[in-house]
């Protein structure tokens, strides 16, 4: 069975990473798995261990973490989820793709970890559409405003693992445009696999 | 402006690429621009030097060979036939793309001038159904048949610098996947590109 793959979407804050995501697993249900996430936060009522979350302690989180066991981490609020990695490729060598939507700086920890993963960036219509939404509208000075600006650009340069490069005007067209990315993934092979599926040996 | 791509579509012979690219231009006739070929055979009527083909002696064919001016050649009868380096570069430079229907040999070739060239393979649905359409029905022996089997075989390690694999069963449903790597290939960017396009510097 040929293996899925490790799909990255990332770009800056405010880009509507997460609209794009829940827009392209609501026409294409069937696209990818969804895999058990690591947390530190308590049960909820109904929930279940290895079914909603993996339930750790924050000691036993760190030592997942130390071991190198994550893909990747985040923090929310006072809690702590990580997508291990042998979760992902549990879900992978069943022939599945798996979507992470995750900060640039996770994307290229993702590559490291799994070389063919697809890294995805989500870009605004212009450098104006996005500094005009996280700037909001006159409540910043303009020293504060100018710092942000920077930064986004600062932030950007972490961008070089990132293969392609997908702009979100249109949510629609963004969607699809990520569907053909990731259709066109899958059409990659190498020879020596086609030609063992082929002619049955190396 | 963006380049645009080469794409090469290879693939055993008997596979259908010529039907596959033929339809792929007459459902998306915007997708490729076509270049103008080398020749040297004598134009006919109304074929216009330039516009149709750059009509050239045996012995210009020749320096232009030596010259490494070639991204591709073939000989049909006793007619040679070129594509000019200088001319894909044209039409790439003009952000469109254009497609080559050639032999594998010549796909790798392709890939070494233009690193970015988009390498599309063509399968059969499976090993024995091509080798049906090649062997015909009967009239080889089965020695000639086994010669031809390891040939197709042989040739399949060309394969190696082939990124994507199509097959060829449905004509429609290749047509599209072929379409698809395309479009996805043209979301591929540099983030120095991006960056340089969103902040105006590098």
């Amino acid at each position: 069975m040929k293996r899925g793959k490790v799909i990255v979407i990332s770009g800056p804050s405010g880009v509507g990473k997460g609209t794009v995501c829940r827009e392209l697993m609501k026409r294409y249900p069937d696209l990818a798995a969804t895999t058990v996430s690591v947390t530190t936060r308590a049960p909820r009522p109904g929930e279940v261990e290895g079914v909603h979350y993996y339930y750790r302690t924050n000691e036993e989180f760190d030592k997942l973490l130390a071991e190198g066991k994550f893909l990747e981490t985040v923090d929310k609020f006072t809690h702590r989820y990580g997508t291990l990695l042998s979760e992902v490729e549990r879900v992978l060598s069943q022939g599945k793709n798996v979507i992470l939507e995750i900060e640039m700086i996770g994307g290229a920890n993702v590559k490291k970890a799994i070389p063919d993963a697809v890294l995805i960036y989500l870009l605004p219509p212009s450098l104006e559409t996005l500094l005009e939404r996280l700037n909001g509208r006159g409540s910043e000075t303009e020293e504060q405003i100018k710092l942000r600006n920077s930064q986004v650009e600062k932030e950007f340069d972490q961008a070089e693992p990132y293969e392609y490069f997908v702009v979100n005007d249109d949510l629609s067209v963004a969607v699809e445009n990520v569907k053909k990315i990731i259709d066109a993934e899958s059409l990659k092979d190498d020879f020596r696999n086609v030609k063992k599926n082929y002619f049955g040996r190396n």
